[in-house]
């Protein structure tokens, strides 16, 4: 529902690589290695995140009739090509790294292994969907790290980049520690608790600000948390507190306040006090507008009582590092190592693994490897799908959020920091180090003329 | 297909206030206003997109027996408010900004009078579909005005935030003067002419380069674009002009080169002088890799030979203005204007029309005045969808692009800018001035006590 499963989810040139590779007879096995190149802002490591979704593409690829019937109205593609795109599935092999793991640059969060075609058809939609993903749950666990425990609520759904964007980002910050999101249908569809209050436009549609909070509190008495700053917050607030003694009078318990403007942190202390003076110190209070980790942190340091957050566009579009330098790229073909020359950007050759270790419970460096080696260390990337069909049904949400708080408790504060965090080890294996040197070697030799 | 049709994509507290307005008998009209209320950075205009998503949607908008079997499952809701969606439709009015049409900060884009429930319950959907497309047409028509008339190409789809956002990338760019897309899809759905060239892949895919060349050629001779930096991009020109010459003598025409990583404005002059020396005069430079408006005008400025660039990441995501600072807020509620009170944030209050005038072919400036007014100068927000539903079918793609084309030709060059452009005069109509003026003190006396 929430995926495009289009085979023509792709960049044209997929296709018209595909057509030559078919005229050349071009099936060989192709492994092409998904990783990311480089930290955006501030940053220090990624959650993995969006596998899921790749692996329902991949089981269910082929080409529909009527994409087949667009092909052939290009004029670009031979009769031959065509009927064999229509028979094409997905048969080949997954290695990744499992959702909710933390992970670093230059390592491969996936390894596909597959006839050329097939390997090459898919890139687009297998980049777009890890890289929204992972940016988006990398950002949320910043967000988790700053709130330092307090509750955060996803609110991004009306900003995030499309449709698609919005219940990824529901998805991917509850996978990185949010507790709930705004979203209905990521409630419905994923599982994920939901979480809301009220606009401002319902406080406007009543003649008087406390009006709309007594009729928000006569319809929903168990779960009222009302918006206090349309007007203004502190005479708000004090409008809050009397609805609150009002239901107190009847037995029932006002939940929360909302701020959505001004200084929070002095605006969120003169409500506690405004609250507690009611006899309301249950009444939580809630925040939102604009926040993301910098944010949160920053009130939080400034003595904000806040009890959780609403944190909307900016983790839903992962503002300050809105895309990633990730790439798919080919590293073996037909059993040789592939490498493309570039001073500036590296692949690494050949199949990897990445070998984790830890010290006194915490991670303490990666070494990415040749998946044949066998390194000190837990291997990262795990055997997915093999010949087309997945190997395990669909990990539960809860479970891969569960993973993501183990591991992000393992992960030193030093690496964590909201600002200029410290860059955690990743090396090489010797064996990869050799194989790496090698390929460039034979590349400069063939390409370029150069002597070894 | 591309957009997401369900009416629970909404943030909860929609529902929840829609259920207060419901057992409060709120069936009243609301307006509500969509309007963006800051200018990115180096931003100084809008482009107007997405409202055709907007009007689809609302005209099949209703809910699914499986959404309300969800929203029964959550408890929160009561069985004859459950019943009351179940019948829901849109009935209201919609008037907004033609798409193709600029617009500026703090004017509506779109304003929705219908009964509250049904204004509340689409807000989430509408500032989504909106939102997106107008930012990336407004950083695809940056691009357009720095390429000054080279061929753009959308490259975005890896790396848009999502599937949704691939398509609106696709879509947007094209409508902001993009010649071509690489999406596949986008090509199909929208009819927008496809472009694609090869991946480094490919050429590692062969066991010397030159062969790769010569295989894509045999394979598609009329559209042949040859990738010539996997290795070393002086040695791919002399390969891609050895095989630009076989093709000559076989009566074929290599189209073009691209490169993709270096110094683009050296490497570009370096590439056309051996192109030229092989007598190859007619194949064009292609450039991609990171361009966006700051680097196309960077390159072309320092006399780089390119014909045409492929633009992707950092358009398809508006990288430097990720998100907008865009709001759906009520204006008008029961006749009476709504209004909320805010130091930062101003609503204009109550229905309105944008006038724009024009000298010498040339806009000179627009005036926010009441719907009901006649200002001089040409009204802007046309009336698109009445009683739920539309006017007039949909705009073909083509016709929208011509009207950007011609609307960003009568904007001043100081307002295009692409670094620190001149902020384009908007003004507010006395009467609306007045209505602001009264609202708020209407506002002040009744909810801070404050006297006139």
């Amino acid at each position: 529902m929430n995926s495009m499963r289009n085979a023509l989810f792709a960049d044209l040139y997929e296709l018209t690589m595909a057509a030559c590779y078919f005229e050349n007879k071009m099936f060989a096995p192709a492994t092409f290695s998904l990783y990311i190149r480089k930290y955006g802002a501030n940053r220090s490591y990624f959650v993995s995140a969006g596998l899921e979704e790749v692996l329902e593409y991949l089981e269910s690829f082929q080409f529909a009739p009527n994409e087949l019937d667009f092909l052939a109205s290009t004029g670009l593609f031979r009769t031959d090509f065509l009927n064999y795109l229509e028979k094409l599935r997905f048969t080949g092999e997954i290695f990744a790294i499992p959702e909710g793991t933390l992970f670093f640059k230059d390592e491969p969060i996936l390894e596909i292994t597959a006839p050329i075609i097939e390997a090459q058809l898919i890139e687009s939609f297998v980049i777009n969907a890890i890289n929204l993903q992972v940016s988006i749950a990398s950002k949320a666990a910043r967000c988790t790290h700053a709130a330092k425990g307090k509750n955060l609520v996803d609110f991004s759904l009306r900003r995030t980049q499309g449709t698609d964007a919005g219940m990824k980002a529901a998805r991917a910050s509850f996978i990185a520690g949010f507790g709930a999101t705004s979203n209905v249908l990521a409630g419905k569809h994923y599982g994920i608790p939901l979480s809301g209050t009220m606009a401002h436009s319902f406080i406007l549609s009543f003649k008087e600000e406390i009006e709309a909070f007594r009729a928000f509190a006569r319809t929903f008495p168990d779960r009222t948390v009302l918006l206090i700053d349309t007007y203004d917050t502190l005479c708000g607030a004090k409008k809050a507190a009397q609805v609150g003694r009002e239901m107190s009078q009847r037995g029932l318990s006002l939940k929360g306040v909302r701020l959505d403007s001004g200084d929070i942190a002095k605006l969120s202390n003169e409500v506690r006090q405004i609250l507690d003076e009611a006899g309301l110190g249950q009444v939580i209070i809630f925040a939102s507008g604009g926040f993301d980790e910098f944010e949160i942190e920053e009130v939080l340091s400034k003595g904000a009582r806040i009890d959780g957050f609403g944190v909307g566009t900016k983790m839903g579009v992962s503002a300050d590092a809105p895309y990633n330098d990730i790439a798919y790229k080919m590293v073996e073909y037909d059993g040789r190592p592939a490498l493309k020359l570039s001073r500036a950007k590296k692949t690494l050759v050949d199949r990897k693994q990445v070998f984790r270790e830890k010290r006194d419970g915490k991670m303490s460096g990666d070494t990415i490897g040749l998946r044949s080696e066998s390194l000190p260390g837990a291997p990262l990337l795990e055997c997915m799908m093999r010949e087309g069909k997945r190997l395990s049904p669909p990990e539960a949400l809860p479970q891969i959020r569960q993973r993501f708080l183990g591991e992000f408790e393992s992960l030193c504060e030093a690496y964590r920091a909201t600002k200029n965090p410290k860059t955690y080890p990743v090396g090489l294996s010797p064996m990869l180090e050799a194989a790496q040197s090698k390929a460039i070697r034979d590349v400069k030799k063939r390409e370029l003329g150069e002597s070894s």
